[in-house]
């Protein structure tokens, strides 16, 4: 197993990321702070390049290979932001990148991946498996495996948002991340650890995707079964070997929201604060907005929402529910 | 008539602004730069409050009136983004207001006006007058006409929208900003004239509505008729009596652009940017995506993203137009 990140790691990757990632910016929005009685600072990784937070991480692990893993390539799984990410990554960095994707993948992804230049490879979604593909084709074109979350550049990348919201409001009570398998809300935990300690660090997760929310719980990693949810970025079914234990050190609590609270977020933010953010990008927001997180009012909240890449019909979908 | 402003009212409107109206984010992005072959520095006013630059002004003109004029009122006509920006700003300073809107304004423009807490006064579009009905109101009712456009407030408060690009990205070659009546780039133009003299500034009007263009061409004012455009918030039929020779002594050119080309760049904006800009505000983005200005090929460009203010079923036509 790799050895777990600390704060230097989330340091170093802003470095290598200064200039190369966006430094997204922190939005207010009163009526917002009416709703919610907090004080929201929101890190639009929604605007960052390739559309979420997951470039950071790609990026700096990418970065970091040597000239002759970068020849080779990368190579990964994911039907989502990360597969953007490490492809805008990888062509940016002049590695060959393959992405696992399912075969019922919506063509919009397909598309923005094939876009930045990787070469897909579709499975069978009711085969499973998908890691093992992008194992096997690692090994037999020696390409380097970028795993979505369990990985300590990959955690130390994704921090970097966290600690530039950190820097921009300093005195922030609490900060509220979404969990997927737990790569953004642990590099962040590491940042807020080491520049806000007394902040309460809190996740948020669909109600019927709470791998994480058990698992701390519990205090040890619990797997559920594959759930769905609008929120297709968070439905990793168990945190990581990595991540879990920097979770269980600095992650106060995990809120819970449902589709609807998360649709109704989505919807909000469109509206009234003009920016495009997917359902997984909005939970935070829906956790706030519905009064899911407990002694936030008053409190200065950092929000971050994480990305902006959903299908335009979906999209519109949530628009005409109101 | 109004004397002209000059840039100190612009910077003196920024001290009044600090701390009231958002400084809005600079956004990039290498897709766009790519595709228009600048390099583009997006000023997001379609993330101010009440989604759009038009509180900037509203705001500077009403808290520079006196406490008596205040506890008596403003009034204004306009079915846009000047009603809510003004309602709103009237709101923050404890002065009531009343617009006039055509009775066939959408009701979502109705609700977000009365959600500032003004007055609505309906008038018939078919039979015009908005203007006289509002300068009645204001006669009987002892209130303060505030013009959408043409008053030296009003100006120099939009023109804090470029002086914080400007502030923000320094050597910029051009400056582009959209053209209804001529406040917002007027107010600009004062603003890079003072900054950046070698910058040229160039407006954007709808093809159809180019009241702006003529007059320039011709040195003088010139009325068009009343246009069509689903840029709704550039179709005043001619620049102002204020504005007018601000443009002629700092504006360089306007460029023109379809409705095609406007909703092609809304389209642009929402999906590779994530943000929700109106048809009115991404004239300028249209104007460089379709290659409407001249000069502008590796140049660093300013770009006023004016406002956010779409009704979601308008923009859902044009999401799905694509």
């Amino acid at each position: 197993m790799k050895p777990a990140p600390a704060f230097d790691d989330v340091r170093e990757a802003a470095r290598r990321l200064d200039g190369v990632a966006h430094r997204t910016p922190v939005l207010t929005s009163r009526t917002f702070d009416e709703r919610a009685g907090t004080r929201a600072f929101f890190k639009c990784e929604n605007l960052q390049r390739a559309g979420a937070f997951k470039f950071r991480g790609a990026y700096n692990t990418v970065v970091r290979l040597t000239g002759a893993e970068r020849a080779c390539g990368v190579v990964s799984y994911s039907s989502g932001n990360h597969a953007q990410g490490l492809a805008l990554a990888a062509r940016l960095l002049g590695a060959p990148a393959v992405i696992v994707m399912p075969n019922d993948a919506p063509e919009v992804k397909l598309a923005a991946t094939r876009g930045y230049g990787a070469e897909i490879v579709l499975y069978e979604r009711a085969e499973g498996k998908r890691e093992e593909i992008a194992r096997r084709i690692g090994a037999e074109r020696g390409m380097t495996l970028v795993p979505p979350f369990d990985h300590p550049h990959i955690i130390a990348g994704q921090g970097t948002a966290g600690l530039e919201l950190l820097e921009e409001v300093r005195d922030l009570d609490v900060l509220v991340v979404p969990v997927g398998g737990g790569g953004l809300i642990s590099g962040c935990a590491l940042a807020a650890h080491a520049l806000r300690p007394s902040a309460r660090v809190v996740g948020v997760e669909p109600a019927q995707a709470n791998d994480s929310y058990l698992s701390l719980a519990r205090g040890e990693r619990v797997a559920t079964a594959q759930a769905q949810s609008i929120a297709d970025g968070l439905l990793p079914t168990a945190p990581g070997e990595i991540t879990f234990p920097i979770m269980k050190a600095h992650v106060h609590s995990i809120a819970l929201v449902t589709d609807e609270e998360i649709a109704d977020a989505v919807r909000f933010l469109h509206e009234r604060m003009k920016i495009v953010v997917e359902p997984s990008g909005a939970a935070t927001a829906a956790a706030l907005l519905h009064g899911r997180i407990e002694g936030v009012r008053g409190a200065k909240v950092g929000v971050i929402l994480s990305g902006g890449n959903v299908d335009p019909n979906a999209l519109t979908a949530i628009l005409a529910r109101a």
